[in-house]
Order: structure tokens, then C-alpha cells, then sequence
């Protein structure tokens, strides 16, 4: 099935207690196309400034990542972010946010993506995502990301695009942010009420668990020996996880389960690198890999 | 084989934001026995003082606790301990600490059991736990607790204890203070090179990471659906483990696996009550059930 993804591309600086790296490539669509395409093929939908370097999609080279809904906009400037990890690095300090062309209107969706059947939509105003959404002809499972800053300042409009999605990806702040429930099973039904048919909450180094109407999953991260780096950690699970179910074409509890482990083993390979160098290092092979060491973990008779 | 407790037991007052309970039974023996004693005997060696209300000790009747070591010292008072749990309760604020008892000699094992072959030396004193192990005859699987107050004050005889036990329970945070290791994996190996042939890394909430020399287990905790008082979970957690190991007398990697999975669901039980009130709520058909579910959870193809 036919996988697109809107979202940020950006030109990020970031510190951890590993070192410091500026202007690389960033963005919530650039982790979750090359998390994806190590499945198949994605259409990625985003916008970026006249500065934006061209180098930067060498990245790209030899993936299955259709570009043709990539908008370089003259006049404008492509988002900027500067963020800081510190002690356990499970969250960035944001030191400076340029959001430039991100606060412009929106990306247009090519004529040859609107038949596209899977979507992320990945963290942008809630409303901007419905507006995307509203755009295609078709989609069979759309996924939203969502942030505290839309729960806090645009909660009905969040509400709206929770009422039109199949899925959502939160992590654990914003799960209870959102649904005033300290338990993370409960914050999970509480979100179901709003619409999504399943909810998965990212825990960071603690993993994630997935909630649906009638089943729920858990599972830990996989232990890499080095996080250097946790950005794009978020959308590099929701690529595989949703790079793999565009991939097989299913949808059921089953598959859902089998596409968050997918997710689980993809982002752990993007936080043992800055930007994207960790990430591109994973292959299909490596990811089945860690998918039978992760088996292998958490098993138990 | 033989199952034999040593650990404290006390009176306790805590407070959670579920409410609050005044002088009830607790101390880490107490909660191992009651957990171990869903899976098989177990040898309880303890003192209190001549102020332990003996009707606490109801709660063992009709379960296979053989009482002998729990000794009644006159003159002394009983332990007692005044907690507080806020926020995610993943750590209680310490709000008074009266030793008594356990602030004079350690308690006497009896004749009866010094051939125990299974060993819990919960937390106390590494020079007190290493005394008592002193006493037994050929113990064949002995596993430590400690806590950071002997890791930052006792540290060399803490390490002399590690160097002399199979296992140790550690919680997260104890395990980096020990190791001086944020990354939980490296934590546990390090752990390791100071003597023990496994660690059972605790998470609370987010469950625990089992190291040994060739091979590692995460399981997430059984997510329940109130905690209402976590005291003893970390007790109750090695009382499922050991319970379960001296029930089988397996000691292999896949044994280890399958006694942190009781250890997980034993514990869930006793954080949905006050006091041990969880905790006997629990029986071996309910263990099962969990184990199931727990088992189902972490699935994935």
C-alpha cells in the first residue's frame, strides 16, 4: 500500500553530553522517510526555504523516497531548531526555533500522492493536519503525531483531527497532558474515547505500549550500547512501524504488534548517531537483527 | 528446595495520594514470604521487638511460612518506618526511620535452616547480610538486595558481599550509583564483573532488565490498573523470582527468565493495596492468569 508522509524538514543544531553538531538535516519527515523506506517505498510531502541546501538529500540516493512532494519555496527560509539534551537525554531543552517557512501555509500535496492509502501525519498544528488529510482521495489508515504545545493551545482543533484518525503516537507526557490520567493503560483508553482505533505511547528509553479496543502491548526499548543522539527517535519508530504495515498491507491487532516491534529496532539505530548517521546505518537485515534479539528478550515461558 | 528469607519486618504509617495507613505489617521479609509462599516453603528469619502486635502474624496462617527464625528480643522495639509516595510514586520520601531492633545484633537462624539451599539476603547491612549467609551450611543459590545508603557508606563491604553471592536485586537508580553507569545494560555488566553471575536491574513502573554473562531479559511490569501503595513491590518481586527458582530448583538462563515473570506479576499485586492487602489478594491461579497476559503482551512475530 501506497505510504506518504507529511511533516518538518529542517536544519537542526543539537548538543548532547556526546558533542555538538550544526546545521545538519532535520525534521520529522526526513527521520520518518528514511526509517520507512527501509520497508518500501514513501511519498514524502514537505516544505523548505531557499537556503536549503541540495546536498542535504544525498541522504536520500538509492532509497525509495519519492520527492516529488518536496516544495522548495522561494523568499522563505527552512525551519531552523537548536536543542539541548542533557543527563538521561530523555528530553531536548529547545535553545531556538526558527519556525520560517514552517509558519507559512502549508505544503501542497502532488497530483500522483492523493491515491496514497497509509499517512502520517507527523507533528504540525492540528488543524494543518486535517487540512493535509482533507486532500487525499482515499487514505485506509491515517496516523497523527501530536505535541504539548497543540494540547495546550489548540486542544479543539486536536480534538477534530483525533476524531478523523485510525491511530495516534504520543509519548508519555503528552498522553497524560492530553488526557489528565496519570496511568498510561488508562491515558491510552481515555485517547481511544477521542476517535483513534489505537494509540501507541512512546516511554523513551523505557519503550513503548500500544493500546486498541481489545488488546494492549508492551514493550521495552532496545537496549543499544550508545545513545548519542535521541532526535528523530519518535519519527523513526512511527517509519518503521508505519513503512511496515504499508509494506504487508494488514492492519490487525497482530500486524500492529508486529509493526511497533519494527518501530522499536528502527529508532534505536537512529539515537546511536547524530542526526541521521545512525539511522542509515540500519539495513533489513540489521533490523531483523534486533528484532530477534528483541524477541529474544522479552521472552519467557 | 529450601527457601530462606532474611529481612526486616516493621510497623509501618504510609501515605500515597490513595490515603494514608497507620501501624501496619511490613519490612522486606514480609512481603518475600507472603510472595514466595504462592510457589513453594519458605523459611522466614527476622526479629522484632516486644512491642510486635502478634495478631499481624495472622496473615501467614494456612501459608507454608515456617516461622522458627522469627525471633521476639525483649526490651527491644520493632522497626519502624513512616513513608510517603508522591507524584508517580515511583520513590517514597522517608519520613521517619526508628532502626530499634534492627539497630542492634542480627537475628539467629535456626538449627532447623541451616540447610537452606535457596537464599534472599534482603536489604541490610552488607557485613550483617554476609555474617548471616556465614551461618548456612551450603547454600546453593543466594541473592542480595541492598540499597544506596550502603552503596554510598558501606561500599567495600557491599563489594566483599557481591563478590560472594550468585545474584543481586538492584533498582535503577542503585545500580548506577554502584556502577557510576547511566545506560542500564552496561550498569548490569558492570555489576557483574564484581562477582555475581546475574542482576535483576528493577524499573518500577516500567518493569526490569535481567543480566547475566550471556544473555539479558527486559520485561515491562504488568501494567494494573490502580497502584494504590508500592511498598514491598521490589520484595514481593524477589519473593515471586525465588519462590518460583526453589519450586523448580532450576538455576539456567531460561529459569531466570521465567522467575522474573513470576517476580513481575507477584509484585503487581501487592502494589494494588495497602500494605501486604494486595499482595494476598494474589494466588497461584491469578499469578498464572497475569503470567498469560504479561506473556501476551509482549508478543509480537
Amino acid at each position: 500500500m501506497s505510504l506518504l508522509v507529511t511533516g518538518s524538514i529542517g536544519i537542526d543544531t543539537v548538543e548532547t553530553p556526546h558533542g555538538k553538531v550544526q546545521d545538519v538535516l532535520g525534521g520529522s519527515a526526513i527521520y520518518f522517510s528514511l526509517a520507512a523506506s527501509m520497508f518500501g517505498p514513501v511519498r514524502l510531502v514537505g516544505v523548505v526555504g531557499a537556503d536549503f541546501p541540495e546536498k542535504y538529500l544525498e541522504v536520500f540516493k538509492g532509497r525509495p523516497v519519492d520527492m516529488a512532494g518536496l516544495e522548495s519555496r522561494a523568499g522563505s527560509k527552512t525551519f531552523r531548531w537548536h536543542g539541548k539534551y542533557q543527563g538521561d537525554m530523555n528530553s531536548a531543552e529547545s535553545i531556538k526555533t526558527d519556525l520560517n517557512v514552517l509558519g507559512e501555509q502549508g505544503p501542497k500535496i502532488p497530483a500522483s500522492f492523493v491515491d496514497s492509502k497509509v499517512v502520517f501525519l507527523a507533528n504540525t498544528h492540528p488543524a494543518l493536519q486535517r487540512e493535509l488529510l482533507g486532500k487525499l482521495k482515499s487514505p485506509e489508515l491515517v496516523v497523527a503525531d501530536t505535541m504539548n504545545l497543540w494540547i495546550d493551545t489548540a486542544r479543539d482543533e486536536l480534538l477534530k483531527t483525533l476524531s478523523v484518525v485510525h491511530g495516534v503516537v504520543l509519548n508519555d507526557g503528552e498522553a497524560r497532558l492530553l488526557t489528565g490520567k496519570k496511568h498510561l493503560m488508562e491515558a491510552g483508553r481515555e485517547v481511544l474515547k477521542l476517535g483513534p482505533r489505537f494509540v501507541v505511547i512512546k516511554k523513551g528509553e523505557h519503550g513503548s505500549v500500544l493500546v486498541t479496543r481489545d488488546d494492549s502491548c508492551v514493550l521495552p526499548a532496545y537496549p543499544t550500547a550508545m545513545v548519542i543522539d535521541p532526535t528523530g527517535a519518535g519519527d523513526s519508530f512511527a517509519g518503521g512501524m508505519l513503512g511496515y504495515l504499508a509494506s504487508t498491507g494488514k492492519r490487525d491487532g497482530a500486524a500492529l504488534r508486529s509493526a511497533i516491534a519494527r518501530g522499536t529496532v528502527t529508532a534505536s539505530f537512529t539515537i546511536e548517531g547524530f542526526s541521521y548517521t545512525g539511522l542509515v546505518q540500519a539495513s533489513r537485515a540489521l533490523i531483523d537483527q534486533r528484532l530477534s534479539e528483541l524477541h529474544r528478550m522479552v521472552h519467557f515461558d
